[in-house]
């Protein structure tokens, strides 16, 4: 009996079966991979487009010709399949569908999850990928930039508001900015954050509410291009006004941690090296991370980056509690980050290819902080 | 020793968790249910939210509280969820990872994947929930009015293709139009279809290049509101100019069975009852639904309809295999279709919500065909 790779998902869902056959659904379909052949197994539905968009290498099946059922389940089909290519176990991801599992299990079928990562290439990049990648970060930047310029055009009312086309200027209306351009440019707008003042202080809180002068507005730009399925992964912060100095100091510190991180990166560094010398550097200019009695945390508490490719938080993490070398080929976000509940918060965040002698800064836009 | 549902996904990809604790992340969560109480274990970084933005009768907890280990998996903070509270057996959904459930596995806990559906009162909405899909339903339905007027505008060439502002009118501009909307009025356009001629033959294909006078043009726009997580669903097909005879037919055929269908469903019917009703009338207008020598469908070959409401697609399914009779509270997709090779498709989809006397329609917006 033969080992086969099983993957039963969506091709939005999962990046692993993107990767694996290129084609992206809504809805759930079959791959499978033998020793020898690389197939797909599709309702009659998708039929047509998988063959126009699949890899090269796949096999392109109707998944009713492994069953004779009327009303076949996954499982149904993927049983057909393993008793018609004599398969006896099947390799999974990690995050299979336990429903799926225990029927094959029960008919037999050995199951085994994968422990670590399914396709552990993916978290190196060819350069086809490099560019998709850089693509959606060109398209986050301009609609950073767009942003830079409505936050520009805005005035200051009297109770320290900005204000735009006679509105007060919201989080709400930021974010749709931001959104408009990514939409226009062909990708989806996924969550994006425009958050200022205190909500900035929690760093995955997407905002909302008037937006005022001084206070430090975080921009987390992440499109997904709706063509290839690629992420781009962009933070800026920016303040109208005039900051207080103690948020412009930390502003200074997160730059500079940002700096040193990417100074430090290159093939065969350990992550969390980077980690702590960016931790560092902020403690010594006064932003310490600590846990407050009410149980909250200050400071840096998140990692420094992660990988982006297919998915938007992929292998490697870059954090205190990363080991494994850099090998080059990576591409990460390196995005220090300070946040006080009594200011608000602050976060930078580039892109950055790990090649043979260091790291190259995919991201070109300035991060210049005052608006005036 | 307890028995208690448990859920670890992302709020985002886990309509069940979102249902459950009312809380939408990019990143998984876990969420455990006993009896007497029901708590999400969340990490530092997203806890101050969670206390924002959690259901009424959901304790928020550190995910830390649950183990000393200095970097747990989820499986981790599980099995310390399970000692600290007594938990013997986690009843999970059909698709919980199956590696985390072999881990709870080995550790001595009972792990049962859901036979069916895990919430089923999903299926039935509340008055909120069906505001919040009408919500979506209507932004849906200005993103196809907007489309409408652009169609109206355009000019048709002496190549017989479509001219808006100087260019040729593509799907891909079609498409942007349509999602800029989307987006501005707060929703993500996930994938909406905005095909014409050979491509609209293809239920699922998303369309691309120059749209014709004469030929069909499918719109299939589906909204997921960034708010409140519902999404509503919206197919119309227009043309632009004057289309051939069989055309015109189909799409008479098709808005008959529309209309058939909606006039059917009620508590008590049968789905496949109501399945069936649209594919004879659309047969007997002359439309029969085959399998060709080439192995490609043609006709009437998707289900009716289904289930919105956190999902795009969930339960009930209208289509032939549906024997479990609606109860009144569904909110259903009608969308019925034909699609041949030789001139393309036509699809036109309502949302009803099966309310004690019938079907209420939901969808407000025109169905006429021909934009002169």
């Amino acid at each position: 009996m033969k080992t086969a790779d099983l993957i039963i998902a969506s091709g939005e869902a999962s990046a692993d079966l993107r990767y694996a056959s290129g084609f992206s659904t809504a809805d759930a379909y079959i791959y499978i991979a033998l020793a020898d052949r690389r197939m797909i197994l599709v309702s009659a539905l998708e039929f047509d487009r998988a063959r126009l968009e699949h890899k090269n290498g796949i096999e392109v099946l109707r998944d009713t010709d492994f069953t004779d059922l009327e009303r076949p389940s996954f499982a149904d089909i993927a049983l057909g399949a393993a008793r018609k290519l004599g398969i006896g176990e099947f390799r999974v991801p990690a995050d299979f569908p336990l429903g799926i599992a225990d029927r094959l299990r029960a008919a037999g079928i050995q199951v085994r999850p994968e422990e670590k990562i399914y396709f552990p290439e993916r978290e190196f990049k060819t350069s086809e990928e490099v560019s998709k990648i850089t693509f959606a970060l060109r398209l986050a930047e301009k609609a950073v930039m767009h942003a830079r310029d409505v936050i520009g055009k805005c005035s200051v009312n009297n109770r320290r508001e900005l204000m735009f086309e006679r509105e007060i200027f919201t989080s709400e209306r930021l974010r749709r900015e931001i959104d408009l351009v990514l939409t226009a440019g062909g990708a989806m707008p996924t969550g994006t954050i425009a958050s200022a003042g205190i909500h900035a202080a929690c760093p995955h809180d997407r905002g909302t509410g008037p937006i005022h002068a001084g206070e430090p507005i975080v921009m987390d730009v992440f499109p997904r291009m709706l063509d290839t399925g690629y992420w781009g992964d962009l933070t800026r912060t920016v303040v109208k006004g005039t900051p207080a100095a103690v948020v412009r100091n930390a502003y200074d510190a997160v730059r500079r941690a940002r700096d040193l991180a990417e100074s430090l990166l290159a093939p065969g560094i350990v992550p969390a090296t980077v980690h702590r010398a960016a931790d560092d550097l902020m403690a010594r200019a006064g932003f310490v991370t600590e846990r407050r009695p009410d149980g909250s945390y200050c400071g840096f508490f998140h990692g420094l980056g992660h990988g982006v490719g297919l998915e938007i938080h992929e292998r490697p993490n870059l954090n205190f509690r990363g080991t494994t070398p850099l090998k080059g080929g990576e591409i990460i976000t390196v995005e220090p980050g300070l946040y006080y509940p009594e200011w608000g918060g602050i976060r930078m965040e580039d892109m950055v290819h790990i090649v043979p002698d260091g790291a190259r800064r995919l991201t070109r836009i300035t991060d210049d902080f005052v608006i005036e």
